[in-house]
């Protein structure tokens, strides 16, 4: 079979690899329909992620039909079309029972394209199937499902419901890119009154009004207070979910919150972050954090079935599984691009999906 | 009437001044029959408060009998014994009626002994009394409901209910000062499996046993990894407390908190802390920091009645209200008095309190 | 002034009676500019609520200007628009402290048009001002905020929030008159994947659709079973919402929830119901009941600013304040008006409001 | 191997049948060590079950020692001594990982000595072990652990955690049988400040009060009004837990319980209850029920370990296994015998278990 495959120092091919296969009683393989790029993908490219060794197949987000199941599989069988949540739960530790996934203590978390081979390959090996993978309704294509696999859940598990958001609050989203579209998406499940997007891109806050921003800023050059004198909350918003991931970004995330408020950390940080506790322990803030558990797959799924999330908008850019170099390039570089998410899939569709935003 | 009042380059003198009187009618005075210090007195006299003025009447917790009521106070008439919160409650607020008085933006939140007259003197104003006093049932002496005033709605609200402790969890309490043990004393209100106190004084260790540690560290020259070994917990706690008020105790917090797990800060800051988000982003941590509310007062005195809680058991020193000087050096100097809350009442008592680790 | 008083034996008349008056300090007295009948008017005049004495004025949903203060009131004063609620708050007894104010034990609670005169009237005193009333933002209409007294509130609160509803989930509202109809319009706040209106009438269950239905089934004659086949959903919905208040109604949500589900009674009801122990104990079934607190007219406010929630098309009537014998009229008689609510004011409007599925 | 076999019309026998052996990969077989008697399973003696048929080995309780393990199981193998919880989990279906183990529609639920033969037997198969069967650490006895296989969990699930138990807060337990008692036992890690036992049965009574009850009434011909007037809550309590299961106690439960509490149901009902709605319509109160689930199985075994919860207590009576008659004629004749649980164990102990509370 063919996979991408991480080489070392930044280099990946599309190449042949031996077939992915079963090897404990509760694995399945799945033959990859979909897949697509996510921003931890081009951390591991640039060597960031020393955990994956070369050789290993990346990629952690799939739509795939199982082809083998494992002799203890119960909840899926060969011809099922499934989704593949990027974080993998071994169903019985602690954490798990818990609907803890993220925290897996049993084997799971997030292992494909990590520790173990991951989907962006014809076939891929899916450990702890029954507790991993959901069967996809048939009337739901997978354009509609794929982000369903990662970014959707992260947005909304750990931006939304870690966020307590409820209906009529005012929230800021630091961050357009996928994952602040995503947030933005799932928010409005909760009717916030206000959905302030905040980037530096003006391309991107344009792109936000259409997922659910009602208002946008850049915040190149602003102060906090600046911002909230702009937007016309002086006092701060409710909830501000941060979607980018630096030191800078997390203390914007904390002058802009009013008291009484909380803050979701989104963003994968690579350094640390001061907290203004001399200024925040009055405030009665709550700050959190964590890795997606994904166990609001099954709820989001019932929304796309409902009409009521449209998970295949976040998708700009369509490519054949093959043409991994070109997907790899448009998701990389976004300035040229404008890319939100890529759609790839095994076999390339006569007609391309909606292409919110796309340029 | 006499009264402690500010001088100014953390002078403090009892003396006379200007009688308490009504200027609200929503206002009581109170005589004054029993108050403390808290560690935010000490602030204020090192001149760290700077929203203090020169002349302001110190003090923010106090039990007294009512004098008189402004026209429309309801729930309290002259002669009733009552507990005066350290936190004044206008009552009409969206804040206040979320019970977050804390952050009462009608003209209360903490204002006692801070930005109007306080409590360490013989009669005092308070204002929005329905909402800010609590009748003290007649069995219950001063002694055991003085601490309800501040500190241990403070150690239950901001570290044990904000911390959402459950039974049988891990927890640790960073400062084994008067905030710190009343933690250790209401956490067990929740039945805790472990309660580990952490300090750099063993007399203030040893004083925690007989609050509800199960262990103590000396944590002077220890890192986290070596006292989570020593505990044996090498995953972590469920919940960090903290209740000193500095960068490294904060960030001691942080390391010691499983994955999963909540951090309460009730310390106070005056700089900032760095907060390893590079380590942290994964670890699915809540934090929460924030002034009390005491909406707990009632449940507490329930407690305090039902003889679930011994607040009296935090008073170390006791002295006649006129003798601030004598209570502020016992209280200010706890290397050598070995201070934990100090009990100042209107008339010097016959028969001294439970003195608890009182050397 | 003139009233609409209740008489005795069912009658009441528009009459004059002597002018409302401040009583206490914490009183306002409103000049109404509109009100609604609401269906406990109805119980009354029925004769069924014997609290409500002859002479007492009916009525307690109104907006108005604020013509007189007392003199602790705070948070308005002469000149002011306020939202009247239904429910009068004490604010400083240990249920409204909590947010309860349904159950208030200072004083308040459903007292207006029930214990104490009302607001069908050209002007209404109302006690508890500062936690009883809220300013009216200037851009709103009457007709935009009118139903947030009231019929809203008590959808949310003990309709859809004390069913813990969350977005993909299902749900059945047994009843599609007002408070079904407001359950359906706060509901989509969160984002159910389905609407299930039920009712024995044609007309409303048409009228439904437009108010966020996603399914209507006309119940006469079917069971449960029958029902849930119809609607594709064998295994129950996730929350019915009783909204009738008959045995009945009653028993048929509890035969319509699923197992794991929740049962939220709005209805007002008259006799016992039976509870069909022998089937539900193993269900894990919740059922909730209760007065509306009307503690989300805040919440519910912005929302209306935010253009998320339009309270107005509820009003199917429209009549001057005076006109209160045709109003209740066609409020009491639905069959003939298809009244929803009926929109009371006092100048006619040259332009009558939004006419939501009136004939 | 021996069990005892459920015959027909109430017979049961110790006898030879086929040994317990693995059907599925995720099964267990276990020698049980100890094992007890439940109520149900004197209801399946009388016929009450209908879906125990004739020749199933009764019995969903048990302490065993692995002794053969399925080629999917991951988390225990031979050797390992295990409680095995009396509901199976499948941990894979969508109410399994909600923990809803109680309504698992994966295979398991309340199926062992129900619908697949039980453990009231010298060797026993248990499906889906990983998910259903936890180590025992090794300091702790089956006495001190087996309590925590049905009767404590569904004392602290349905009747302590469901019904919302505060610190401060009162409680009355309808019927001080085992698992009244058990909710009192549990109760107390969340420190109420009054837990007042109901029964009929003044032995019973006395007893509660070694288990943690503040009071007691004995209710034979009492109305709910002269046991609130008797105890000094003229306005109810808090939360009332039904442990009996006849329309008599649930109505009682209805009638105790204060305006803005709780009932939790956890007695197996046999005929419908009546709901006055007439009088609780208005009251804000919360109605739970449902089957244990046992996912706090770690968190009581971690308060076992500390030495918060003392199981062992509850064993009135101890049996050697093959005993069966004489331990279901104690557990089965109260009156006689006033006996709370039993404790039947593979080889009879030289000495006896903690006999608390027996004559």
């Amino acid at each position: 079979m063919k996979a991408l495959v991480y080489e070392h120092d930044g280099q990946h091919t599309w190449k042949d690899v031996p077939d992915a296969r079963i090897q404990e009683p509760t694995d399945i393989v799945v033959q990859v329909t979909a897949t697509t790029i996510c921003g931890s993908d081009l951390h591991i490219l640039k060597g960031d992620v020393p955990e994956v060794t070369d050789g290993t197949i990346l990629g952690h987000e799939a739509i795939g039909i199982v082809t083998e199941g494992g002799s203890s599989v119960r909840r899926v069988k060969p011809g099922d079309r499934v989704l593949v949540s990027c974080i993998t739960s071994c169903g019985s530790c602690e954490q798990c029972r818990r609907q803890k996934y993220g925290l897996c203590t049993g084997g799971g978390g997030w292992i494909l394209g990590h520790t173990i081979d991951g989907v962006q390959a014809e076939y891929a090996r899916v450990p702890f199937a029954d507790t991993s993978v959901y069967p996809v309704p048939e009337h739901l294509s997978d354009e509609q499902v794929l982000f369903l696999t990662d970014v959707l859940p992260t947005a909304f598990e750990v931006g939304v419901l870690a966020g307590r958001l409820a209906p009529g609050e005012t929230m800021a989203v630091i961050g357009a890119g996928p994952i602040g579209i995503g947030v933005m998406m799932t928010a409005k499940l909760l009717s916030p009154s206000r959905i302030i997007a905040l980037d530096m891109s003006d391309a991107r806050l344009e792109r936000s009004l259409t997922f659910g921003a009602t208002d946008t800023v850049n915040n190149a050059g602003l102060t906090a207070v600046e911002i909230l004198e702009r937007i016309g909350l002086p006092d701060g918003v409710d909830l501000a979910v941060e979607a980018v991931g630096t030191p800078a970004t997390f203390e914007l995330a904390a002058d802009l919150v009013a008291a009484g408020g909380r803050i979701a950390n989104i963003g994968v940080h690579g350094k640390p972050a001061t907290l203004h506790m001399e200024r925040l322990w009055t405030r009665d803030i709550t700050i959190t954090m964590g890795l997606v558990d994904t166990h609001t797959i099954p709820q989001l799924l019932r929304l796309v079935q409902s009409g009521q999330l449209h998970p295949e908008l976040l998708a700009s850019h369509e490519f054949a599984l093959a043409d991994t170099t070109e997907a790899y390039e448009a998701f990389g570089n976004v300035a040229a691009s404008n890319a939100m998410k890529v759609f790839m899939q095994a076999v390339p569709a006569a007609v391309p999906p909606a292409m919110a935003g796309a340029n």
